[in-house]
């Protein structure tokens, strides 16, 4: 297993000039996520071995496309950034503490991330397991305490620990194990994995924006526009994440290419051939891009465009 | 290591026939907990090997210590207690997550717990890594799902994340850890360890009973107060596990004797010698109980009866 996609959205060398803007603004708001993250634990009693151990990986050049989408539908919505900038790195938490269990020996054993030793590599299994403890429950000290009314924090809070937990990203992980061992899946199955594993945390992350939002007016409408553009992207980020592995080169992709094929996973090219594949993405990146008609503004734009290059990488 | 004590506090054969009120109080309380335990994943789509996983360690017979300490502080302070109980379900939550985690190979590498094989033992590492952070994530859940007003919810789940986080819970496995393959710690680093390790979530589920209980005139003082309580209460605790790991016989206790000693661990009784350590656990329990001057009724004398209780089991 390999937690996809997203991660190397922003290293692929695909830019053109008028892109600028898109990037440019990627890096805005994921600076002001990698600015938070620095200083998160400030305050607070962390013995040094486990501080080290969860820095390692929280700070280890995430692209912070969760967090980056939070703030991106809270932004659409009017929200002032600075009150959701806790919260959204609270979302990052949670993705970087399922990477550090995921890469454990007793997991996907992973010897690298990020090209660079995983965490159980150089602080021993226990503070891995330890510091993906941390991270998980600092992730919700960090929530809880978004300055905003309590009403919409705490549905966000809950919100997050639903799409994270059992029937979320940990049942598709668990999920994702089972069929790995009776290398059996049908498509059904697939979609359904695919959906917990990943979907849920990056539709919640949207959802989160707009509920952090409702201070500036958003409402239920918003939060439901917000789900839909989430698992819309979701699905194609997956689905163009398995094509990749069978067209993609390996240099930019950042892994080994077919490796999903020579598991006999199963994945959409396997179900649908390439070209019937790479329009399903396309469709499902129409899908997110018709959730945002009626907003307007920076955010709108940005979330358009990553929506597009999303798929642009395969089409 | 062992997550100690409170565990086998009600196996203990020392019960006297005036204690009939106090057991039968414990019972009631720990038995709310344990019926809504039971379906606490209701109505979520959780795949069947990670519930069973989850369940198999959260229904396997624990005293319900920590949630019974909400209950109880909680109604003293005049609370309806079918409003705490998802609440303090969460935290058994959050507990039973450690002690998977914690008997992990990787960990302390234990095969048994409470008499049954550990979860690993069962359902395998990779399966008890991920049960143990879907309880975790899952406690949150049901915590902020809590039918009280927003801030206070919010407020107690900060609380708990803090304490279970990496500045309580997990820092202190952390320093634990370290102390035992450096096999050095003073005693001002001995009560650093315990009060991070387990009295961080003792007294947390203490404070967090008076923070739910503010729709019924609970104040800060009376959060003070739970504070106090718990941190006493916890100090002793810790003081009388490592008295018994001496003295103690080892049925009742359910594990074995003088394992503390044998691993040339740190103890109280290693500080202090048995009588000074018993000295100090009664002294600590006079300071629980005087936190709860003041308050009156059933659970004030529930909890006055639970602190002696914790020490005349040695004294």
């Amino acid at each position: 297993m390999n937690f996809p996609l997203s991660l190397n959205l922003m290293e692929m060398k695909t830019l053109h000039p008028e892109d600028q803007n898109f990037k440019g603004f990627f890096k805005e708001l994921s600076g002001r996520v990698e600015d938070r993250l620095r200083d998160c634990f400030a305050g607070l009693n962390v013995p040094d071995d486990l501080y080290e151990s969860m820095n390692y990986s929280l700070l280890a050049g995430g692209k912070r496309i969760r967090p980056v989408l939070c703030l991106s539908w809270a932004g659409m919505l009017g929200a002032e950034l600075e009150k959701i900038v806790d919260f959204a790195c609270g979302i990052e938490m949670v993705h970087t503490y399922s990477l550090v269990h995921d890469d454990l020996p007793a997991m996907d054993d992973d010897d690298l991330r990020r090209g660079r030793p995983t965490n159980h590599k150089v602080f021993g299994e226990a503070m891995a397991i330890l510091a993906g403890d941390g991270l998980l429950t600092h992730a919700f000290y960090l929530m809880a305490r978004t300055d905003l009314p309590a009403a919409d924090v705490l549905a966000a809070c809950g919100e997050i620990s639903r799409a994270a937990g059992p029937a979320g990203m940990v049942g598709g992980q668990v999920v994702d194990i089972m069929a790995t061992r009776s290398n059996a899946m049908d498509l059904d199955a697939l979609r359904k994995m695919h959906s917990m594993k990943t979907g849920a945390l990056i539709s919640s992350s949207c959802v989160c924006g707009a509920m952090l939002a409702r201070s500036w007016g958003a409402g239920k409408i918003d939060a439901a526009n917000a789900l839909s553009f989430g698992e819309s992207l979701g699905l194609a980020f997956q689905i163009v994440d398995d094509i990749l592995d069978v067209t993609g080169d390996e240099e930019s992709l950042g892994k080994k290419v077919g490796s999903d094929e020579s598991k006999d996973k199963s994945t959409y090219p396997k179900f649908f051939g390439l070209e019937m594949s790479k329009k399903l993405a396309q469709e499902s990146v129409d899908r997110a891009k018709k959730s945002l008609d009626g907003y307007f503004g920076q955010e709108k734009n940005f979330l358009v465009d990553l929506s597009q290059y999303v798929v642009d990488r395969v089409c």
